[in-house]
């Protein structure tokens, strides 16, 4: 907004748009909640305080008044749906900016993928922020769709929306001093690079932190958060679907320190997301958890703004955007209207703005849709049995990290195979980029399938087609169902597929409603729980098992990799 | 430093420079004091924790060691040296980066003023950081040596050192929408600007705010620091020689809101310097007031840090400056040693650096000494007298805000004249400048002289020569010592001198080491004493007395100025 028009709006000698009155104004900076108006125009906040007048007045009737709520890290893809979708989900709940880190799909399809999510939001009423994936590909222990250079991810920095530096995952290439990976950090030594060093201590974290990278969201322990804190890394409190650390953390949260802690989501599925909610959620548990509410209303808003330099929002204070959330129940806020840039987007859960069509549409272009490229006839699931005990990733729910265990294998006829009855089951990565052949076997248990399989293109970070399970021939349909549908997830027994969940958008994300893609999910997991799998979202969890950087033993198209000395192992120990 | 090096330093691979050892380490991220060693190498801190190799090690035995003070917003002029002398100062105490205004040597000398003060402080072994003066001049009601549009300003930014625009002192022209003042703000959008709002409540306050600017340091009551805070302006908790804050402020910093609290010094002069100390004496009164030492300590480190998104200094942590000060009491914060960029400048108070040459030898260029320009045959001090009331200023002891009072004056063969009897002085502002005769008369009470005169070119913020006296003779001899010595402050009595404190560089500074200075002016103390004032700086409240942004009631060489009503006022109430 032009500023003469501005102070004319904040002197009071313009009519504000609009005036919330007799809010409870949750101030971030103050530490209070007290009673105000606060008048809106154009965009923004234009005057806290009594007495402004307005073109429309809304009574909040001593509702609370709090400024929109800020997401410090998410993956959108993991929602299953495109940015437009992932709005309509969260918004309601009073999220209006979402810090993104768009490296699902830039695994697959590189910068076009980076491209399509910032178009994609275009246009729509929340702010969607892009920080340039740094891990592109993750490590060179997988194949991926693409590879993004330090030149290539400088050509985003001038691009609208495009923030910093993602997190930095290849944290033994920070502390060692590769150079591809310093370059990518010195290429936005300007910008705020984000980390995530899950386990790093000692002097490789002093070394990690001392490049400039200055957060942190995968803290499992109070001892590691305390040291990353202690040495000035924000720490990110995640609580994804699968991985969930706020319990955990949030015992380390003091008034004197409370500055340094944000909130972020990072992965939530469609379920999660429309039956808890999102950074709402979050702060609800953080007050249960005992955190003062503005407090936790803090770590979602103003500690988020001020880490990524967004002086813009984070507040109600005249000049920043109104984003602003109403809710009744200060100990356990629940987004009743939530508006964006001064307009009324959401009330009672649901989008109610007239340009809601804006949340609908997705066009992804073809290459963007046509990404998953699979020689079945080139795939070889079997494993020679080799030796008498073999490396098997021991899955842990709700956590990213797992367990290396050293089992004895099952075999037949000379092949190692699944052992259902000791949960030991089948897990295969099968390169999907590029039609190599490559194929990754190994061992997982865990997941619990009785029998059958499940299979899907989303596999972080390089989204390679993975499967879990209790036969090969389970294996085979329900990765040819998700082949055979651009990508996305299958739960399968013999040769029937019983379900299945096409996310043809770089083999991630649907092109329908988040809620129709929440059915076809639990439609999955009502197939899984019938193969026997007791975890809340088997899915989810398997998509992690090819996740490389998270300790300690992983699976990919090139092998076991063992994250804590970050090298492809063999899956057998010697005879 | 490259970042190969630094990690390997980092890392332990390469032993430090230097390993402090046994320190408790006062942690502005976690908000404790916690043991630890800390490496430094290059200018850098590479490592905190146990273990780092150097080259060279020294044991704290349990001393505090803090990070380097930072004052958010000083006046180097006002300490009456050049910034290597400041230096010399306040690195003894442990401020290792001060965030200037230049503006009383811009009102001089425009741009020139402001890259001699750069030029001098480059070199010296602290930070002197610079924003551009945003008010020069700051009215239109005075006479200025320079004026610096928004283009002049502009060509500031790209230099080292200068961080954004200092305080926007014309807050009625921010509140009004003048043009040179909203081209001053824009030109310096993408930087911090500071604000300076004395008594601004309400929606005006909000339209202040809503530029953008997010500071103040001109809180005078908990009830107007509350209103700013909750609008989101940092609150710079000041104490200058003059303008003494901190107690006033001090109980509304609670552990909810002290991020938003800064400590500046603003105006401090040599004595004060010496004896109490800069933003160290600060923390030390907040502490003795019942803060938090970490919190006190942050007011004065990272706090600023982070509101001037100075992200590489503020806080013990690898990668950012060894800025560093060791102390005894954690309790009563008191400078051992201060290492600046990881060398140890000071030590038991004194500068030890081998480099110490670099504070002593000044050069101002002749456009930067030959400022005073006084014809004293155009200069009439006589005041006809015209009416039955005069306004007359109220000096308040320690207060910049001045009472508007309405007195009878005394009256002499026509003319008004000063009332010692009543502490009824004449004031006078002597144009110096362009030598253009203007002189501004009026009439002041609370200073305390009995007889004789005082007089300097120090007068904020324009700097003409003021001049306080019992008598016109008196008045005329100090103004003219003053004159003729290029500037300075002058005590006198009839037509004998008393004391002279010459200032050559721009009418402010001296040439000389701040010891001196302050010696000259302990003489002029005594002497001011001697003709009756009981202040403790009659000097230093003269030098406010011309300075029409602050309310109520200012003289300067256009006349009596109404701040409130922010126009020239005349001296006599109708007849």
């Amino acid at each position: 907004m032009d500023l003469q028009r501005l102070l004319a709006f904040a002197r009071g000698d313009q009519p504000a748009d609009l005036v919330l009155q007799n809010a409870q104004v949750v101030n971030v900076f103050s530490g209070e909640v007290h009673p105000g108006d606060v008048a809106l125009a154009d965009g923004l906040i234009v005057g806290v305080g009594q007495g402004y007048a307005a073109r429309e007045t809304v009574d909040l009737d001593g509702g609370c008044l709090s400024p929109g709520f800020i997401d410090a890290h998410v993956h959108v893809e993991s929602s299953m749906v495109t940015p437009r979708q992932f709005a309509r989900a969260v918004v309601p709940r009073g999220v209006t900016t979402v810090v993104t880190d768009p490296h699902e799909i830039a695994n697959v399809c590189g910068l076009a993928g980076i491209r399509f999510m910032l178009e994609d939001a275009h246009g729509v009423p929340f702010t969607m922020l892009v920080n340039a994936s740094s891990c592109v590909p993750a490590t060179h222990m997988e194949t991926s769709g693409a590879s993004l250079s330090a030149e290539d991810l400088a050509t985003l920095k001038p691009l609208p929306g495009v923030l910093g530096l993602a997190e930095v995952m290849n944290f033994p290439g920070v502390v060692s001093g590769d150079g591809a990976v310093l370059a990518k950090l010195e290429a936005f030594a300007d910008r705020v690079r984000d980390g995530h060093a899950p386990g790093l201590r000692g002097k490789p974290l002093n070394a990690y932190v001392a490049t400039g990278i200055s957060s942190d969201h995968e803290c499992t322990t109070v001892e590691e958060a305390r040291e990353k804190l202690r040495l000035g890394l924000t720490i990110f409190v995640r609580e994804a679907t699968n991985a969930r650390n706020l319990k955990t953390l949030i015992p380390l949260v003091t008034a004197d320190n409370e500055r340094r802690f944000c909130l972020c989501t990072d992965d939530r599925q469609p379920a999660d997301l429309l039956d808890q909610g999102s950074i709402d959620h979050l702060i609800r548990l953080a007050i249960a958890e005992g955190v003062h509410p503005v407090t936790a209303i803090r770590m979602g808003t103003l500690n988020v703004a001020e880490h990524f330099r967004l002086h813009d929002r984070g507040a109600i204070a005249p000049g920043r955007r109104a984003d602003l959330v109403v809710f009744a129940d200060l100990q356990s806020p629940r987004a009743e209207r939530v508006y964006v840039a001064r307009r009324l987007v959401a009330a009672g859960g649901r989008s109610v703005d007239p340009a809601s069509a804006a949340f609908t549409a997705s066009t992804a272009p073809a290459a963007i849709r046509n990404t998953v490229h699979v020689d079945f006839n080139r795939v070889e699931l079997g494993i020679p049995a080799q030796g008498p005990r073999i490396r098997v990733i021991g899955a842990i729910e709700h956590q990213l990290i797992t367990d290396h265990l050293l089992l004895e294998p099952a075999r037949e006829q000379g092949r190692a195979v699944a052992d259902p009855a000791r949960d030991l089951l089948k897990m295969v990565v099968i390169e999907r980029h590029r039609g190599t052949g490559n194929v990754g076997r190994g061992f997982v248990t865990g997941l619990g399938l009785k029998r059958g399989a499940i299979a899907g293109t989303v596999a972080h970070d390089h989204h390679n087609l993975v499967g879990i399970g209790a036969d090969d021939r389970s294996l085979l349909t329900a990765a040819r169902a998700v082949a055979e549908a651009g990508g996305g997830l299958a739960a399968a027994e013999g040769d029937r597929v019983l379900a299945l969940l096409p996310l043809p958008i770089a083999g991630l994300m649907s092109d329908r409603p988040i809620e129709e893609v929440r059915a076809g999910v639990d439609q999955l997991l009502r197939a899984a729980r019938q193969l026997g799998s007791p975890l809340h979202d088997p899915f989810m969890a398997m998509s992690f098992l090819a996740l490389e950087v998270i300790p300690k033993l992983k699976l990919t198209d090139l092998g076991l990799v063992d994250v804590e000395s970050f090298r492809v192992v063999p899956l057998f120990l010697g005879e």
